[in-house]
């Protein structure tokens, strides 16, 4: 996906919050808000809003010393979603339909979203989205592709919501690669994180070697690369992930809350719908 | 008051939604939008957020060629403004207090501002804020100072608000001076939208000089600034004007609803709280 013009002056509002949570020096993110400012001139409207958050957030760590300014706050989403496992737990087994209702969960944690404008409330959001409709979904595709795969690369998003993809990884039951950014950026999942919420359990966590919230191949990894290129099913979770991926030529599903209103667009949806959507699929 | 870092990010979102008004061309939006990127390394946070504003809009018009971006946005909020008269005029009538009710009326025609992102449904918010607790209400002063008063200088905000506005002075019953913008900026009212609105008919319609979207004394006519010291009362509307005038010497009263959560806390009120607020009132 490419960069909107909305996308702009969402770009300062990422500055500001980041730049607050690193620091109280008002000078320095000021410091922060000049160098976004001025970094606009230079944005290709061809570049996926995901690799201009990669200057943004590098120049946030090098500005202000701070490695993971989110850091607290992760902490806090991973705490907040271990304690709802039991009841998500109790929910799978009285639904008739395991691996959608473990699709729901995964997709309901991708509510908590720091590097969005829009509140949200855990709880309720989960249970909101376990009984909404997709706006997009192709389970049926999905069901086969997962019938047949072998491995799974599961592209993560965020810290919290990691716990919730933790419940659809073991009910798929299949071994499955669990791709985490490689240096914090926004509130999304890194190696700590992952282990933190449990995935270590599950899956076996890897680094995309993205810098990016979100994944530009070209930015990722060989290693990362070519498991892109063998694994039998992708799940790519997330707005940041589906920016840079969405005109992949491989088969990917897409997992999602659209929360911002460019995304929303760009998947042709509106806005809170819920995505499971198929890319490229094999018949 | 001066310029906080929120005030940043929306001086983007202003460039755009301007920007979008007065071109579809998408390349020359993104220039408006690179020009005020790298304008903000030259903000000085002592400025107000309306001299950043005036700059912004001057651009705007430059880059464009287009004078008056939210022209027909303008004539469309006068139109629906009017329609609401005789149903204004109905409940002042009945109204036990018709000094106040024309001054809450005022302030509810304040809600048309296209500089904010909020939305807003012109009826239901009238009739809303016609029933609202003032969080800050001078009305004993505004009283006595309007008693005592033989000219007044109402320094106007937006077009549309203007038809509200000549409700409170038609009211007031004295000689009012109404000061509008040298040039249009947002959708503030300019000469010919104050006499769409009907202004003409209760007062003098003056330009302040401000190419802002607010009130910058230095920035101002000389003939506007000798008003300004000489008038018995000086009415306030909105929040741009505010920006400009929080600080100043004179006696002035400031009729706004807050909009945006840094002149609430500027004036350490809650958003979408309504105010009339006196400055150095004379005992």
């Amino acid at each position: 996906m490419k960069t909107y013009l909305d996308c702009i002056p969402c770009f300062m509002h990422q500055t500001l919050s980041a730049g607050r949570l690193a620091t109280t020096d008002e000078l320095l993110i000021k410091k922060l808000l000049d160098q976004s400012g001025e970094m606009i001139k230079e944005i290709s409207m061809e570049k996926t809003p995901a690799e201009v958050g990669e200057i943004i957030y590098a120049s946030i760590r090098n500005i202000t010393g701070v490695y993971d300014p989110y850091k607290e706050i992760k902490e806090k989403s991973i705490a907040e979603a271990i304690l709802m496992l039991s009841t998500l737990e109790t929910i799978l087994e009285k639904s008739p339909n395991r691996l959608l209702m473990a699709i729901r969960m995964a997709i309901a944690g991708n509510v908590i979203d720091f590097g969005m404008r829009k509140k949200f409330n855990l709880t309720e959001d989960m249970y909101k989205i376990l009984g909404q409709e997709f706006a997009l979904f192709d389970f049926a595709e999905f069901q086969n592709a997962l019938s047949k795969a072998n491995t799974i690369l599961y592209i993560a998003d965020n810290a919290g919501e990691s716990v919730f993809d933790r419940v659809l990884i073991k009910e798929m039951g299949k071994k499955t690669y669990y791709a985490v950014r490689e240096v914090p950026v926004i509130n999304d999942v890194i190696y700590e994180d992952a282990v933190a919420s449990g995935i270590h359990e599950v899956a076996e966590i890897i680094s995309s070697g993205s810098k990016a919230p979100g994944t530009i191949l070209a930015n990722c990894s060989p290693e990362f690369n070519q498991l892109f290129q063998e694994a039998d099913l992708i799940i790519n979770k997330g707005q940041g992930n589906y920016e840079g991926l969405s005109e992949n030529s491989r088969s990917i599903f897409f997992m999602l809350k659209a929360k911002c209103p460019v995304i929303a667009r760009d998947l042709g949806i509106e806005e809170n719908d819920i995505v499971l959507k198929a890319i490229n699929t094999k018949t």
